[in-house]
């Protein structure tokens, strides 16, 4: 595969060429091998006695589920997350659910580099939010591997990227917390908490009452949902937007379809929320008209994959509960931290859809033509991602005996790294869990790699056969 | 559009004239006016006082409801079918299914026929089971215009094929009939209910107590599930096997597909069934070892869209009833009188997701390859019958209250045509009964025209725009 000789013999190089050869010839499985690395290390970390507050030693199904929540940023949770670990365990939360979100956007360019095999990491981010990295150029020659080197650069820019608007995430958060009454030391936790948690798309909160005391505070929540939608676009759409924020005729049809798709979600889902939850006394309809309006667009906003909410989602009606499903099953934007199946992946199935309608022989968006293969590729993510949740939602059903409505609600929330939560995942057995784990863990890996290990495979056809159609519909 | 002069001024002329011209330039409205017109018809036919048994005008919510049910061969209902209607309203319930079901069968041919314009009924039979009747030739002269007599043809062949089938099963169901005790009259009567409520697939039964006396019948539950089989892979199929049974070779892949794909299905729900309800008392816990493994399969070939049932649907597990929406979601072969999406829209989606794991250019099935813009169209039936049961799903939550496993049992049921039921039809109020009727009515339709209206308008493009891809997944 490689045709570089191997010229050093020191350990380090050694041990950098063989990563080097098994995340080019098998980037999928490297990819998942990181994310279950950093979940077991996590797991060992929560299990430590001076991970909980009461110092003893969690159980493994909870250590493992908190470990994965906070690797795949997902969430949910089995144990009270504020009360039930140490300032330790926060710290290692923290420091988790960062690892998690900014490794989720590097992941991608990440295999689009060593499938490519390009050089080049300026040319290499363009392009990434120019076109797909997945898939592009994919018929350059193999010699030119990637240098690990490369993909220090690549994940030193998203960190840098990461943190900026984390900080200034917590900015805004900073005087809104004090002004609630919490000591100045206090309160800076909390800003870079609200503020971590919102970015990578988690959803704990650092204290027991969450965001309760922030529930109706437009400021507040809208900073939390900026934060959210910022981490949910996905790091090329970012990119583009810190350079060409004013410019947007130089924006790429990745970042048009993304912030068209992701902006009409956010107001049909919030319309369908306010809608349907219009009379229902235990959400909404208690409200004043202001918060009336403001609090399902919240909502809808959260299924993207923040996992905020402020109110209790077990009381929301069934028709409403389905909308959430809908919404947090597509997800967010491609290479973000939010979960799903993700909005061009929609799109490009309504683009083909309207192609076939109107007689077109290409999709079209914005003015340029979408090749054909894309179509198979998005096929192939939602096949995998709906057969995923419907044998989680079978077994699930079967151990827990719960309502379809909660129990499906609960399997996409945790496909989708989600984090929004009827209260299943706390009730439910050690076997259960474990389901659920698996559940986040495929979601979170399954849509980074997923794409990039059937793109990689990409190879030539020696002879093609007689062409047939079957019927179809 | 047409280019034959107008030679002949006869009313009758003029009326076909209009008629052939309305069909061939728009031929899924025009087969969406047909369904309409039917269902109106009958829904004034059980609104007549001697459609019913008590001789009362029945409300016009279950007189159109039972329309739908009937023309679109569903067998849902919101009364008792065996008490509530008098022998004239059960003889009319026997034509409309036979309508619905030939109806069905033919439309699909007859939509191709307008589509391509071509002539020749034994070649486009022969084509409609070798390829797609409904896309293939569309690049040919618009001059050809279909006339009404060569859809009679069709017609007739169709429907003679459909009495042979359905003489042969009422034969194989009459001894047991008699032998159960029925007098030689009723026993025929019922023969022929059985026979053509199965391969219409649509589920009435007769009398009150229904198939409970043959429940356990291993002979005469197995010829209802051959006619269910019979009816739900298609026409084009039935076609084939009549003339090559015995020359597999000679089977095109729609044909191969379609088997394949059903019989797969057949066995997996069977199993699926079998392991889910295996501890479930209420089912199929308490019966001896041959039918505990009998039933399971019965059922799982009832969900093709049979609408049988031995055993009461809203006592299976959540997780059994998640396997049956996803089993009749998919439904039965194109052009039958089975519902849902269709196996080969399925098949065709799996097909695109296995070409792009392996990396191959092309679709592959059997030795054959399959053009790319058959996914497209697949693709836009998915979305729509996703789209269609998403939102009757989201209303009907709204307006019963009930919890997601029966609703979606239920919406699935009217959409895929299925008539299972956990019993909400019957508690519906009227809003949610015509909600459900529209349900029916779209799956119905949408189905046999939706795929024909959108290869209708397949027209040529008169430039090409810049390539460019977003990302997916
Ligand atoms: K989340
Ligand atoms: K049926």
């Amino acid at each position: 595969m490689r045709t570089k000789p191997v010229s050093r013999d020191s350990i380090f190089a050694r041990t950098r060429d063989y990563f080097e050869h098994f995340a080019a010839a098998t980037p999928a499985r490297f990819a998942i091998l990181i994310f279950a690395g950093f979940v077991l290390v996590f797991t060992a970390i929560f299990l430590l006695p001076i991970s909980t507050a009461t110092g003893e030693v969690p159980p493994l199904a909870d250590a493992l589920f908190t470990a994965v929540s906070v690797i795949c940023v997902t969430g949910l949770a089995t144990v009270d997350m504020a009360t039930y670990w140490s300032p330790f365990g926060h710290a290692m939360i923290m420091l988790g659910v960062q690892i998690g979100g900014i490794g989720v956007l590097t992941l991608a360019s990440i295999l689009g580099l060593v499938i490519s095999r390009k050089l080049g990491l300026r040319q290499r981010l363009l392009a990434a939010s120019d076109s797909n990295p997945l898939r592009m150029n994919k018929g350059v020659a193999e010699s030119q591997a990637v240098r690990l080197g490369e993909i220090g650069q690549l994940l030193i820019t998203v960190a840098l990227s990461v943190l900026v608007i984390e900080l200034f995430i917590a900015i805004l958060l900073f005087p809104r917390i004090l002004a609630e009454g919490v000591p100045l030391g206090g309160a800076v936790y909390q800003s870079f908490w609200y503020s971590f948690m919102a970015f990578t798309n988690t959803g704990f909160s650092p204290t027991v009452e969450g965001i309760a005391p922030y529930a109706s505070d437009y400021w507040f929540l809208s900073v939390l949902m900026l934060g959210v939608f910022l981490g949910a676009v996905g790091f090329p759409v970012i990119y583009v937007l810190m350079r060409n924020l004013r410019r947007p005729k130089r924006w790429s049809v990745h970042v048009k379809l993304t912030l068209a798709t992701t902006l009409l979600l956010f107001a049909l889902g919030g319309l369908a929320f306010f809608v349907l939850e219009f009379n229902n006394p235990r959400t909404f309809a208690g409200l004043d008209p202001g918060q009336r309006f403001f609090q399902p667009f919240f909502l809808s906003m959260m299924t993207r994959s923040g996992g905020f909410s402020t109110i209790d989602i077990a009381e929301l009606n069934g028709s409403s509960l389905l909308v959430g499903d809908m919404l947090m099953f597509i997800g967010g934007g491609s290479a973000s931290t939010a979960g799903g199946i993700k909005v061009t992946t929609l799109a490009v199935l309504f683009l083909a859809s309207f192609a076939e309608a109107r007689g077109n022989v290409a999709m079209e968006a914005f003015d340029r033509r979408i090749p054909g293969d894309v179509l198979r590729l998005a096929v192939s993510v939602v096949l995998w991602g709906a057969t995923t949740v419907a044998t989680a939602c079978i077994i699930l059903l079967q151990i827990s005996g719960a309502t379809l409505d909660v129990v499906l609600f609960e399997v996409i929330s945790a496909f989708a790294t989600s984090g929004l939560s009827t209260g299943l995942t706390a009730s439910l057995p050690d076997s259960g869990v474990y389901v659920l784990a698996a559940t986040m863990f495929l979601g979170r890996v399954g849509t980074v790699t997923f794409a990039a290990a059937l793109a990689a495979s990409q190879r030539r056809q020696l002879f093609t056969r007689a062409e047939e159609r079957p019927i179809v519909g």
